[in-house]
């Protein structure tokens, strides 16, 4: 079939609006009509050139939600009709790590993944004859993309596809790091190092599980309303102190933060995060991803002083077991979405929407199809 | 009344036995005869002048075990007679640390402790009319010693000094890593970096709970027969292995470690015991205490990709609570401590105790009084 995607034919070129051929789904797998996309500084990091593991040409695109118009041979548990959000961590409940229960990084169809190819070592994509690489096991920025079966969370049929995309990466992210690593306990104290919007949804985690005190850092003042519609309760600007942030937060919070989570991928607020943490007890999550080569550093005694150091991906969330629980908590209106989606755009204008994201214009811009 | 002690008058001169003057406890403290001291690592530390907080002249030593031979007004929980092992780790059961159920860094007296001097503010300890001081709230290199009661763990009356004594630091510092700070599951696969007093009683913690594969890394071959002794399943030496110990072990355990230890104080080792975890759930715990300045380090997606950093202080232990459970495992052959006991002195020679230690004769050296 021919379907209209974004393809990225370069590194650092705009994407183009082409229409690409696409195989129906083999084994295993199923074809989803993409109905909404957000767009993630992942894809940008990408397209940029920055991730060395980067494909050209390829579809890029990993927060999705859509409807399966056919299944291949083999799927048991999804059918025609369904509505689905696309998982670039996929749940096998079969692997290494799905049984282990501590860990929601399945490992089934991670080096074909990470190759741009579905499971059998091939792309269901191509334009002109030429191989269009998958991204991320998803490619949502093509209005037709295929999966296999193990990487779609089956939802919910009235979430309304605009907004609950934005599950497929950043909400699940933030709130998963509450709920799933973090596990924070009410009446926690929680500070949270930038607010864009992995750092908003962190906020609203923090707050649906009962926090006490919620401080978002950010250098960007405008971001202090933005946190406070999320449930914030203070706002600090590292650059309007006096001293350092670290300090002043221990200070705040008389003897640091219960738990504290780096939004930013910046090496140095990651160990700002780690410090700030109370004697004792407190966690330090890194979500962030942060540049090639860089490395975080601390003395050591903080750790042993009772300070614990860890990280997060996709918020821990088990794709296909907690992604449609954190629809229910959004649909029963737990946590909200409707406001971070600042801006919707046709598939034809989705570089504007990677402008509106370097700009810091979009906390997230949507691809409607 | 007077006492005989080892007074550290200056840092790096070898410790004096003599008579020194010890006032009767105030309130809320509690006079201990000492009946058996260990000699540990950080006493030398101090001793060698590393330690920026270190006070001279003071009486160093905090592994005991003895008698409560006078209480002050005001104790209640002790009384003469009782079986007692010191806590340089208080708990207080009062204070934030203590309530919060999350911690044993106890801090209702960590001001004065650090100041070598009683919760009021004044030394017990003086010698020709000068104050000595005391040394981590312990002092266990003289024989009569006092204590504030909540610095002090009663244990049963049968335990045998010269062996007990051992539980004050360093049993309990490893057992206590694997029992309380990690948290280990029986099947888990196991590392422990260094196999020196702390390492071995980590190798014992990870046997009593049930570790599956406990493999020690060490420098020295002779530690091997040593770490069998105490449920160590393989020995690798990284100067006679192929490649890098990180990869070595990764590949030894398929994947790495669910737990690892760092017994050596080495930040380079305590980056190898990181990235030695498995991914999606490995843990690696901080024991040794680095030099003063140096720093540890690693990329950050060793976290984001499931890997946790953590220390431990005191095995986690809450002193009064935790470590009379830790004699009734001694007593109760689940751990072994007689071994490790390699060399038992008089007062008189407690600087052979030095010595046997530098040169790394000993696993622990004894003081019996």
């Amino acid at each position: 079939m021919k379907t209209r995607a974004a393809v990225a034919f370069e590194a650092k070129k705009p994407l183009e609006i082409v229409e690409v051929d696409l195989e129906g789904p083999k084994a295993g797998e199923v074809l989803v009509e993409i109905k909404a996309t957000g767009i993630c500084h992942t894809d940008a990091y990408t397209l940029d050139g920055l991730d060395s593991e980067g494909l050209f040409p390829s579809i890029l695109g990993h927060e999705g939600c859509g409807i399966v118009r056919e299944v291949g041979p083999g799927v048991t548990g999804l059918k025609e009709g369904d509505h689905v959000i696309p998982l670039y961590t996929p749940e096998c409940r079969q692997c290494k790590s799905c049984l282990s229960q501590k860990t929601n990084l399945c490992t089934a169809i991670r080096a074909t993944q990470g190759k741009g190819v579905m499971p059998d070592g091939t792309s269901r994509f191509s334009y002109k004859g030429q191989t269009i690489y998958h991204y991320m096991g998803c490619s949502t920025f093509s209005n037709y993309t295929v999966l296999p079966e193990i990487a779609l969370a089956k939802i919910r049929d009235d979430a309304p596809f605009d907004t609950t995309c934005y599950i497929g990466c950043g909400v699940t992210t933030g709130v998963g790091a509450v709920v799933n690593t973090a596990k924070i306990e009410p009446g926690a104290n929680v500070v949270v190092f930038g607010l864009g919007g992995i750092g908003l949804n962190v906020v609203q985690g923090a707050k649906m599980v009962g926090a006490n005190r919620i401080v978002g850092v950010d250098l960007n003042n405008d971001k202090k309303e933005w946190g406070e519609k999320f449930g914030m309760t203070a706002f600090v600007n590292p650059k309007e102190i006096d001293g350092d942030i670290v300090s002043h937060l221990v200070e705040m919070l008389d003897g640091g933060a219960d738990y504290t989570f780096d939004c930013t991928g910046n090496t140095t607020v990651m160990r700002q995060a780690l410090e700030a943490c109370h004697r004792g007890w407190g966690v330090s999550v890194v979500i962030g991803v942060a540049e090639a080569g860089k490395e975080i550093s601390t003395r050591p005694f903080q750790l042993v002083t009772g300070r614990e150091w860890k990280g997060t991906a996709f918020g821990g969330a088990r794709g296909r077991t907690d992604v449609p629980k954190i629809v229910d908590w959004y649909m029963d209106g737990k946590i909200q979405i409707d406001p971070m989606i600042t801006h919707r755009l046709d598939l034809e204008d989705i570089n504007t929407g990677f402008d509106l994201m370097h700009e810091g214009k979009s906390i997230r811009a949507v691809v409607v199809y």
